[in-house]
Parts: structure tokens; sequence; C-alpha cells
């Protein structure tokens, strides 16, 4: 038995989107066909609404509605985050002590995967050094993060700038019995006294 | 800092999908803002392409495109399998073994929550009883599934109709270890000689 052809379409819309199966899509398109129209219309123009209305930030990268984000429009810009994606300004900015301005590089270098220097947003970066006391480095701790951290450092020390990187160790409420080797010991190395 | 409001508009539609966190419906939206406007507006397209073309079967209930669906056109009257939701249609027929018609109640009886034998596609299922011989009841094996099934059941067989019950018992490739209390009473009840 086929399912009706527009049903199978959207399936394979919702299978798209990440980390999302058939199974998954299943769901997702019969709780459209339960949707009332209205409902269906809504969904439908705020997803053109983002992709009408939401650009990247002409300093840092990040997404905005606004030529600059809110971010670099009212915050300290002597101290630069760079971050891989916009999801991590968001996951950040939640704790909240932090009160400098981002940079997203939106990825990270990979050549085996053919993503060079030149298709992430680096060179804006290099624009906005002007004043900069310190460029923090907050792509993930896995190798591509590592990689493109330390070859951002290297282009920015000359500049008389002080680059940093997050701390690693182990996080809040983990088990130490569980933690790896490789994260134990930057958490030995960077141990501070209490 | 806040997000860009037709970001976090669009999250707020994701995850009203059945399922769908907030971090789930953030990923989907800037899944959306990667996508080029083209795939924006075909993903819209079929949305509203189900809205509009998708209805329930005249005779039983699942969804279609025509005014009877393929199986209730094509396929064994004389046996109608009962299942609570499209979905069910789809798992049950792949298994290929079954030749007759369905017929789809959207929903089980819940008094607790207020869903009445009217709030079901209840009626038109004893439209259609004329001629038939077996009347299958494939609800879920859970207590509102057994109480619709028994429910349906009861008004069925004045009809001199048989009706029967899904086979319950350990499913394939599970572990009789884990398998709990009542299955395993069913599975030993209908045991069946080798």
């Amino acid at each position: 038995m086929k399912q009706p052809s527009s049903i199978t379409k959207l399936i394979g819309k919702f299978s798209s989107l990440p980390g999302v199966g058939i199974k998954t899509a299943q769901r997702f398109a019969y709780a459209v066909i339960d949707m009332s129209e209205a409902e269906v219309k809504d969904f439908c123009d705020a997803m053109q609404a983002v992709k009408t209305n939401v650009h990247m930030c002409t300093e840092c990268g990040n997404f905005t509605e606004n030529e600059v984000c809110d971010i670099c429009a009212h915050r300290d810009k002597s101290i630069i985050c760079v971050v891989s994606y916009p999801k991590d300004v968001i996951a950040l900015d939640k704790s909240g002590s932090y009160t400098g301005v981002y940079h997203v590089l939106h990825g990270t270098l990979n050549p085996l995967e053919g993503r060079s220097a030149d298709d992430l947003n680096i060179k804006s970066l290099f624009r906005r050094l002007d004043g900069v006391k310190e460029v923090i480095m907050a792509t993930n701790p896995d190798v591509e993060g590592e990689v493109t951290a330390t070859y951002l450092a290297k282009l920015i020390k000359p500049f008389g700038i002080k680059v940093t990187r997050l701390a690693q160790g182990i996080s809040m409420g983990s088990d130490i019995e569980y933690a790896d080797e490789v994260t134990l010991e930057r958490a030995l190395d960077g141990r501070t006294e209490i």
C-alpha cells in the first residue's frame, strides 16, 4: 500500500532536517495533517520570515535581523570570543559572565573535507582587531576545533593581542570515574589552588 | 542576549511538533536558515499541499488524496482490521501478510480525557459491516486500546460477525528475561504446538 504522494513528499522534507529519521518525519507529517489550515500557514510564514529577515551581522557574523547584532551594538569590543556556530553564542552567553563580543566562524577548518580558511568568516575577524586586548578561542575541544584555534592564534599573536583558550577539565556534575584520559590529563595540567 | 524574534518564533513552531524540545527546535530553525530560499519555499509548499490534498477516506477514515483510499478501492472487504491511527495501517501493511481492508478510528476511547465513541470514526464502521466475515481488533495492547477493542467487539458480535484480536506474546528478537509479567502470561496462555 502506498501513502498519498503529498504525505511522502512532506516526510522527505522533514527527514532533511538534522537528526530526523523516517519514523520521526512521519510523525511530524501526521502532526501537520492534524493542524488547522491557519496553523500551517503560520508555520510557513515563520519559516519564510526567518529566511527573509535573518542574515549575518556585518561585524561578528552572528544571526541578526539588523545590520549589526545586539551584542556588537552594545558590548565591550576589547574582548572577542571566537566560536564556530551561532548556537555556541547562545550557550556561552547563557552563563552571563561574559561581557565582550563574539565572532562566529560558521564552521571549523577541515582540510580533509575541503574547508579552508577562505570558507570561514575569518577575514572580518582581522578587520576588528584594532583596539582589541584579548581574543578567546571558544571552538569545540575536538581535533577540528583545536586546529582552528591554533591556526587563528598563530595569526593573531603577531598583532600583540593576548589569545586565550577556554579552560578544559572535568564538567560540573560529571563523574571522574567515567571521564576520558585526555580530559583528566588536562584537568590535572590546569589544576588551581583552593 | 536575545535571539532575533523571527528565529524565536520559528523555534516555537518547531517545538509544537511531537517530541521536539527547545534544543532540537533550535537545530531545526538553524537548518532552515541554512536552506536556500527555494528549499524553504518547497518545504512550505509540501506542508500546504498535505493540508490541501489529504483528507480521510470516506470508507475507512485513512488518509488519502482520493475520495476512497487505494486499500478500500482494491482489496478484500470481507475482513476489516480496526486500528487507532493511520500510522498503524502503514506498520501492519508492511508485514505484507494481510489482504483485507482497514478501519481507522483516529483515537481510542478514554472517558477520563473525554474521548467517547462519538469522537472516534466509529459510525462509519457499522455502515461497512454488510457482508463482512471478520473484524480484527488491532488497537494497541494498553488499557485504552483494550477498552476500545472490548467495546467495539460487544457491539459487532450481535451482527453474527467473528471478532478477533491480534495475538499477544513475546516480540521477535526480544529477551524473555526482560519481558514484563503480563506479556509472559499472555504468551503462555496463547502458546501454540510446534
